[in-house]
Parts: structure tokens; C-alpha cells; sequence
């Protein structure tokens, strides 16, 4: 109301009022945008369901790989616990997935002069194969990049390649650091592959020293030559370096055996899980939030991305116990298929190609349910970032949402970019995410439940102010 | 160097320049400010020391209560440590301290019609005193508020008064939510004594609900009569809450047994440590780094305050390792007696009263070892807080700090503001923090590496600005 009173103001007191008060009163009851977004926090923080959602996701469907039943378990599960919200529309988008399977467990163990068999806590990687039944055994070279291992070539032939240039403890970002290392893990062994390489072992992708290794996708592009290859803990990398540089030193060969029942099997049926409330302005014009319904097959997939699969329901829960209205069409988004192949993502934005129909913005939550401090927004259309901060930044404030970087949402949306839609991110950046990232660890005691709630109401918040102020 | 390059522009090309020249090559080739930050934060990520000091404090000195050996032990601790950073000066201030004793085990029991005895999980409040060497037993008399107790006025009488208004967890920030609840654990023991009650129990401080009590400080200020005051957990407050309803209802009343071998004794001698790099520039002006070595008895103390301990001692080893020589003294202060007297902070300002020592900045860390997010900051001449966003967001944005908050510091810094000193504190404001404050859970395992380091790391990046380009 301050306009109204500054017109009141201006036309001085005792003059006689023209204009119908009557019809004013809706306007003066209407809340502000700081109570409507103290709503939303007030009632996922005291009231949340994320968190139980969670518990029952992940205790469920643990392994919710591509083409196993775990995943379809989840597509189900999901399609229920939308449809309980009683939105305007639940449906399916059939996609065809990658399957890999691990099979029985692989182990590596170090060999030592006398015998000796040091066990090195090991995950073959996704799209590698399984080494000959009875395993294999090769020397060692230790390698730090993709460079060096194209200069080595030929010494390469009948070795394990051992990729170990750790994800640099000194970079604070976890994502910016994971960056920098992960083309080891996700083109190494299609590289050592063509070099003629028996095998492969990548340091595993986190800044933590532990026996805990991490999984992950390796990518053998089209025909490329596949062969075995596993991530082993950055304990046990660090015990592998040191007997390479024994080696070195004029010692016995580092040498390492390696048993993987890993195997290729063809592309298997699955689904994107859609629901929406539909806009009362605007319908046509669509706002996205959604995280993705798959994980690793060893892990529980808590953080990775069960989180984001709860708190993208969530945003619909909230804004039908609250009695929220969108102008705009909200859709919830359930991926398949982000963490080996991004066919869930494909899917969707060749649909959306398809039908043309408009989005307004997209916004994904796949970095892990800790405690959000921002978003990262992109835009063809200007900084995005720099006009929610400038709008918004006073509004969150009060909830520890301070960040507003440029980015590029995520995985599954930041393709919606190029198509002209503003996208954006969830951005906890926890130093703790790559400590259990693709690792039997990330299980569901790994969340905290305000931590979860707090990213579910800042996504409904975003989306709220989004949709009734615009971007 | 931008002022001498704009020099050389405004007098063109070509003119002979009578500046020498020579005197400029250590500022041609000094770091950038974000070179220096980086340096800071590389350091303290790959090479900090405060996560294996906090693990040697916390491990050999929990429970470091006001009069407690322990206190004495960390004191002993904490100045080796500093002496092994060779700083310029490392000494103590004596500092006499309450003294209070919980004693044996404490016990709470809600009684049953039928003789059930059900152990409500609970510990004495520091500064409560004990039953009778049998326990009390009494009725119940739950209000929401001290106004209620003072409504209730002779209602209360020989009863047992249970404050259980909860720490609302509609509200984002656990600071907010601790403060509009904590009035009832610090001031309603007294309250109640005074309308005559038998002793109080107050749910504990905390969103979380679980059976973890929570302890804490209680004031019975100048002579006022001293009760058995106890706080009970959540869930045992929530078992409280529905025996006396059903009393209400027309059941039996809800009586409740409670033993207690609280005692306070006299003061006892205690010491701040204080360690000082020299400034090379403005020796006389400090800037200081602090957090408080005690905890509540029951408690590890990792996160309060171990960590702001090992935190404040890592601004000092960061400096000397990366030979940052400061212009200002460096001051570190590690408080005795936070948490039950602030005696230890009250005896360093009555020191700087009266040498009439000038503080640039004073800045604590007392909110937990959590992920930091930002800093609160206050001061006497404008908004210390918009200053420091306005010169540095950018600088600390690769890092996680982009909240800038209006504050007034921490309980320690605090009353340094009306002296004219500029106050902050780091502020993690995590989640987590509220779980275990105050517990038998608040230990070394909770405090994640890298979140500790980089609350260090920021702290000396604070620092390190302040001291070269002023606030």
C-alpha cells in the first residue's frame, strides 16, 4: 500500500477522495512477498515431507541404476507420491536407457615381491567390461593426465594405466575441483584402451583421504575398443603410488591384479515421471523444477539424487497445502538415466523441441540436500543471475540464501539453455557432497532434515517469485 | 598499481618521467588481493593443522567447564600450541570464574498412577542447585512463557513448573529460533523460585526431536533463591506434555520425581590466552581473532567452541606460514568462561579500558566449525556490514562467503562495539548446530575438515584485507 498512501499524501488531507475505496480492499489484505515466502519456509521446515519421502526412496529403492529394478521400483514409487498431491496431471515419458551391469563384485589387490596381496577397495566403472574370468595381471604406469598418458603411448601396451592426479585437496569449490580431475575417470580408459592398455584403475574423485572408492561413467564413444576399469579409494591410490615409486627407485615392478564381471547389455525401457499444476494465467508457459530418479548401482543415492527427486515433490506439496496458484504451469520433472547416459534429459527436450512449448524457467536440484546458500541461474537473455540477486537477495536473505552465480542450472536442464530458457540451480556446494558422491555412503543418515526442507522451500520460493513477478 | 599506471596515462606517452623508477619493483610484481586470498585457502585446505588440534583438544580436554581440570588442561594445551607458532607474545590474563558442579547424575522420573516410573532424559542447569539427597517429588505445572508463570503467580507453589514453549522449527535460522525461546531456560528457574515453586524443568533448547537434553546457563541473579532446574529433551518434554493434558482431562495429575546434585562453590582462578603477532606498521592497533575454550561439562565441546579455538589458532599459523607480516598486531584471544559468566571477555575489555588500546576489528567465531557462509559484522561508524560487501563479495564469492549481515559479533566481541571497536563473526549458521549445542553429542566427529578449515581460511582472509586496505 505505500503507493496509495503516497497518493493520499500528495492530494493533501480534506480533499474530497474521487476514487472508489471499495475497491481497494482485496489489494490491501494481499500479502506481501515476505509474508508469502515465510509461509513456504514456515510450513516445509515445520512440516515437511521431503524428509520422510526420502527415508522411503532410498530405503526402497536403493541402486536405482539404468535398466534395473531397483530404478523401475523408483519410477513407480514417484508416480504414486505425485499423484497423492492431486495435481492436474500425472504422466510417463517412455525413454530407452543404458544398461550396465557390475555382477558379482570386482577386486583389485597390489602384489607384493614376496607374494603378499594388499586389497585395494575397488569399483569397476561404468561402461567398462569384465576382465577374463580368472582376472588379470599386469604391471603398473602411473599416469597424471590424459597428456602424459598420449606421450607414453606404446609403453602403454599390456599395462594397467593408473590415472592418479587427485582432485586438489587446495581448491575450496568441490565441484570446480571435481572438474578438473573427473577427464580421468570419464575418458582415460577409452584413451589407454586405444593404447593398447590391459586395464585401467582412476583415483577416486573426492577430496577425502579414505578407503571409500567412487564410482562413476566412463565413456567408450561409439566403437571405441572397451576394457576393464575400476576406481580404487584414495588410501589405496596412495599405497599404489608409493610401490610404483619403489619401482622407480630400482625396486620390483608395481604389478596389480584386477577381477571385474562387468558387461554391456542392450538399451533397456524406462521413464521420466511428469507431474503439473496447471497455470491459471498462463498455462502454455511452463516452469520446470526437477532433480533425477537414478544412482549408482552400489549406492543408495540419498544425496545423489534422491534429495533433489524429494524436494522437487516437495515444491508441488507446497504449493497445494498452501493454497499457491501458479499463473504459470508447474511442472515437477523426475529424470531417468542422469548418471549414465542423460537420456531422461535428451527425452524431455526433444519433446520440448517438439511441441514448442515455452518455459519460463527451469530449475534443477541435483547437488545433495544440504544447506542450501544460493542459486546459479543462466539466460540467453542477460545475467539472470545478477537480476534475481538484485530483486531477491533481500527476500532470502533471512534464510542463508546468498549466492546468485552465473551457472548453468544442472545437468538435466542446462540443455534447456540453448532453447532460450532461463535455467537454474540449487547450490548447497557442501564441502561434505564429494566425500560419499557414487559411493555406498551416500545413504539416507547422510541428510539432515531442515537441511533438505530448507533447499525444498528455497526452490518453491524461487518458483513462487518467479511466477508472479517474473524474472 | 592502478593510481601509478592512471599517472602514466594522464601525463601520455613520450614524456620523460622524473618519478624513480626503481622504487617501484616490489609493488610492480606485489600479489593481487585474490592471489593472496587463494593462497590463504590453499593452505588452510591441504595443509591445515586445525583439524588435528581440534581432535587433540577436544580428545584430551572434554568437559572444559569454568573450575574444571579440564579447563586448566586446555589452557595449558592451547598456550603450547601458540608458543609453537612463535608468535611475538604469547601470555595469559587471570581471570576468576564461577564455579559450579552437576555432581552425580541427575534424574527425572514421570510417575505413573499405577507405580510406573518413566525416565525422562534430563541434566541439571548450570547454576541450579540440588534436592534433597532423596530427590522431590511434586505435581506438574506446564506453561508456555515466563508472563504465564508470573499469571499462574501462587499456582505454582511447591510444584514442579515445566517451561515448554519449543524452539519454533518454523524458523530458518536456529540463532532466531534459540533467542525467542532461550528466555525461558535463562530466566524462568529464578522466576519460578521466586512465586515459590519446587524446582523447573525446561524442554530443551533445540529443533531436533530426539531424546538428547540439552544443558545450559540458568541466572539467578544478585541473592535470589536458588531451585533444582533441570532441562529435559524433546521427546521427554513431548511425554510430559501429553501426562499433563490427560491430567486436564480429568486423569491423575502429572507428577514428576526429580533428583539433583548441582552445587555452586566459590570462584575459581582461570586465564585467557593470548597470543600476538606484532604489527610492522601500527603495532599499537589490534586486530583481534577469538572463540572461548570452555564448554559445558557434559560436553566434547568440538563444535562450542573447540573449533573457534583450533580456528583462531590457524589464522595465526596461516599468517606465519605464508609469511604474511601484518601492519597491525595480529591478536589472538582465546576466552575463558563463555558459557557461564563471560567473565574471561569481561576481563580482556576491562584490560583494553584501561591501557586504552585501539582494535581495527575484533573477530569471533562461536557459531560452530560448520561450512561458513559469511560473516555478521558491526560497528560504531556506519555499516561495517554493507563496507565489507561492497570491497570484498567479490573476492570472497569463489569461496562460499556471500553473506554480509548486520551484528554485533559474538558474546565475547561483543562489548568491544561500544568502545568504537568494528566487530564480526563468521557465521556458518548451520542446520546442525541446534542438534547437539549444549550435549553429549557435540563432538569431534560432527566437525567436518574442510568446513573448519574454511571458516579458518576466511577468517584469516577477513583479517589479511582488513589489515591491508582498512575497513
Amino acid at each position: 500500500m505505500p503507493s496509495f498512501r503516497f497518493l493520499l499524501a500528495a492530494l493533501g488531507t480534506g480533499f474530497c477522495l474521487a476514487v472508489p475505496l471499495s475497491a481497494q480492499p482485496a489489494a490491501a489484505s494481499a500479502p506481501t512477498p515476505e509474508a508469502t515466502v515465510a509461509r513456504i519456509y514456515a510450513e516445509a521446515l515445520a512440516h515437511g515431507e521431503a524428509y520422510e519421502n526420502l527415508r522411503a526412496l532410498v530405503g526402497r529403492f536403493p541402486g536405482r541404476l539404468s535398466g534395473s529394478p531397483a530404478l523401475a521400483g523408483a519410477v513407480t514409487w514417484a508416480e504414486t507420491a505425485l499423484r497423492r498431491l492431486g495435481p492436474d496431471r500425472v504422466f510417463r515419458q517412455d525413454v530407452m536407457v543404458p544398461h550396465w551391469e557390475r555382477g558379482a563384485p570386482e577386486s583389485v589387490h597390489l602384489l607384493g615381491p614376496g607374494g603378499q596381496r594388499v586389497a585395494l577397495p575397488a569399483l569397476a566403472l561404468g561402461g567398462s567390461v569384465a576382465t577374463p574370468a580368472g582376472g588379470l595381471e599386469a604391471d603398473v604406469v602411473e599416469v597424471k593426465s590424459l597428456a602424459e598418458a598420449e606421450a607414453r603411448g606404446a609403453q602403454l601396451a599390456g599395462k594397467i594405466v593408473f590415472f592418479n592426479r587427485p582432485m586438489d585437496p587446495g581448491i575450496a569449490n568441490g565441484g570446480t575441483a571435481y572438474v578438473a580431475a573427473v577427464d580421468q575417470r570419464s575418458r582415460g580408459p577409452a584413451l589407454a584402451a586405444r593404447l593398447g592398455a590391459a586395464a585401467v584403475l582412476v583415483r577416486s574423485m573426492t577430496q577425502a583421504r579414505d578407503d571409500l572408492p567412487h564410482t562413476g561413467n566412463t565413456s567408450f564413444p561409439g566403437d571405441a575398443k572397451r576394457i576393464p576399469a575400476l576406481a580404487i579409494s584414495t588410501l589405496a591410490a596412495d599405497r599404489l603410488t608409493a610401490a610404483v615409486a619403489a619401482a622407480t627407485a630400482g625396486g620390483p615392478p608395481a604389478r596389480v591384479s584386477v577381477i571385474s564381471h562387468a558387461r554391456v547389455l542392450p538399451d533397456a525401457p524406462s521413464h521420466n515421471v511428469i507431474a503439473e499444476i496447471k497455470g491459471t494465467e498462463f498455462p502454455d508457459r511452463v516452469i520446470l523444477v526437477g532433480g533425477h530418479l537414478d544412482s549408482w548401482d552400489i549406492a543408495p543415492g540419498a544425496h545423489d539424487n534422491g534429495a533433489g527427486v524429494v524436494q522437487s515433490i516437495e515444491v508441488l506439496r507446497l504449493f497445494r497445502t498452501l493454497g499457491l496458484k501458479p499463473r504459470h504451469t508447474l511442472r515437477c520433472v523426475l529424470f531417468t538415466n542422469e548418471e549414465n547416459g542423460l537420456r531422461g534429459s535428451t527425452a524431455y527436450i526433444d519433446s520440448v523441441k517438439r511441441s514448442g512449448q515455452r518455459h519460463l524457467l527451469a530449475v534443477e536440484t541435483d547437488n545433495g540436500g544440504f544447506q542450501p546458500t544460493g542459486f546459479n541461474l543462466g539466460s540467453t537473455q542477460g545475467d539472470a543471475h545478477a537480476r534475481a540477486a538484485a530483486k531477491w537477495s533481500q527476500l532470502f536473505a533471512p534464510y542463508g540464501i546468498a549466492a546468485f552465480r552465473k551457472g548453468t542450472g544442472g545437468a538435466d536442464v542446462g540443455n534447456l539453455l540453448p532453447l532460450g530458457v532461463t535455467v537454474a540451480g540449487l547450490t548447497p556446494d557442501s564441502p561434505r557432497y564429494f566425500d560419499t558422491h557414487h559411493t555406498t555412503a551416500d545413504s539416507f543418515d547422510k541428510v539432515h532434515p531442515r537441511e533438505l526442507h530448507l533447499g525444498a522451500a528455497a526452490l518453491a520460493a524461487l518458483i513462487w517469485l518467479t511466477d508472479t513477478q517474473g524474472l
